[in-house]
């Protein structure tokens, strides 16, 4: 039986420093439960944090890379996998998570959330804005969980594995 | 030299009447350009509307089906290509459209979207909730439109071919 | 209800004199029956000259391209669809063909060949060397087909239809 | 820095005795040199065989689903990759893999054998039929290589990393 795999999506380059801090924090809360950490896998933003937070604490760390090599990967990445498919690895990184959780938003991480929905996979938003809180309650489907607090969103990981 | 090739994208279960109504009107206005019509393929909602409207005004229709196979295709679809890639093939829709228009929004619409800002594709946004608009406000790319009017739309994909 | 899709496969740069001339009257034939003729889109080899043919006898022809964008294109594509997979593409040109004749033999050729194979898709070799023929001979799979002539190759598509 | 990746491709429902027997040893001789194992992680054949080998010697595993969903999965997986992709992710398997064995010939097998060719991934032939042999003669890449013996497969691997 394989351990639980938890998706943290969120933005490469134009991550804010906040995004940074908690993917960092994420990481290393996911590591401590002895989950299995899944980004998107590259050296930059929410993705590199998490795998850095994650390896800090003795996790075990995904990467889910665009490319067809490992240019670019964070060096806290354990096992990276080269899908050459660019931004339709997005749909592997929801499918492969047994939890995502979206830290941050740029257009790629609304773009894994809303495909996570798609596939009724379970999608935790930290911290998200007023306007992506509203259409989520727009759109009919009940997977999706907003938080505002670490701790609280590793109970709902918790709850929904 | 090929023709324009424009991405309707749209919700396919979930479309209300007025996105079929506008997906039908689309797909006409499209096909008297002499622009070929993409959709997501199957038999339902926008996809299946758009490509009924551009199959009654004389046009040429591709549909990226989800699935292996012709199963569940719609009747008015040309040249189906089957990825077998589920919402992963949501990425070559956006890739393999000059312009796109999301008519509707559910998750895989909105995704869609989203991977067409990525991508830096022009993307035409034909009716959004004001959640989805002010949500478009807040992420730092500039290859979005917003429209409520079909006529300005046409003019809009003019403008952008 | 669309029309026949037929895949015609071949290497790019490493094509043979030979495979370019077959793969031209390919093309042709594939147009004269009014069937579409779908290839891997690039400005090389056997897809460029099966699309060139295609196009010289009135076809309509359809390029699953491996890059995200058109660069690189044969100029004979009228429908070019960017996957921006690479390689993976190879199973889109399989799944999507009614029908896939391989003209000649690089990797990628013989990589679409053995994917046809695994999705029970009818597969035409034209001029297969002895080598492949006998590997074919030892695979448990019922749907391949070999010819050395173009005329019967055209004859067998009229029977896998 | 993220440990070698191997991966071993062979057939599943079709696998002969001798492929699974190889296989698992192939699995426990990966482990032993501390390497990750990576397959197409389905609960048969070399798959699962190579899984349990390199468990059985404490080693880790991942497995590159064709599916959306851990259905099917070999119990020996502790990483699933779900990629939904159906057999469009052999192309995954074979660039994630720092090399890669062929243990047994399937037509899903070869398929993996030529797009690692195509990727200019090392590949390694284990026991190979002599019409499969002929074929690589044939083929214009160099990046192959033949053995009989799993104790060379691994000085091999060793000299590829």
């Amino acid at each position: 039986m394989s351990k639980p795999i938890i998706g943290v999506m969120g933005p490469g380059e134009g991550a804010s420093q906040k995004d940074i801090n908690h993917a960092y924090e994420l990481g290393q809360l996911i590591a401590k439960q002895n989950w299995i950490l899944l980004t998107g896998g590259r050296n930059t933003g929410v993705m590199d944090a998490a795998s850095k937070g994650a390896k800090h604490s003795g996790g075990l760390t995904v990467g889910i890379l665009p490319s067809e090599s490992k240019d670019g990967i964070s060096e806290f990445v354990d096992i990276p996998i080269c899908t050459g498919m660019g931004s339709a690895r997005n749909n592997i990184n929801v499918l492969s998570s047994d939890v995502v959780i979206a830290c941050g938003s740029g257009a790629g991480t609304i773009s894994e959330v809303m495909l996570a929905l798609k596939a009724h996979k379970p999608v935790i938003l930290l911290n998200p804005s007023e306007s992506l809180k509203k259409l989520l309650d727009e759109l009919p489907y009940s997977s999706s969980y907003i938080t505002y607090s670490l701790d609280h969103a590793v109970e709902l990981i918790k709850q929904l594995l």
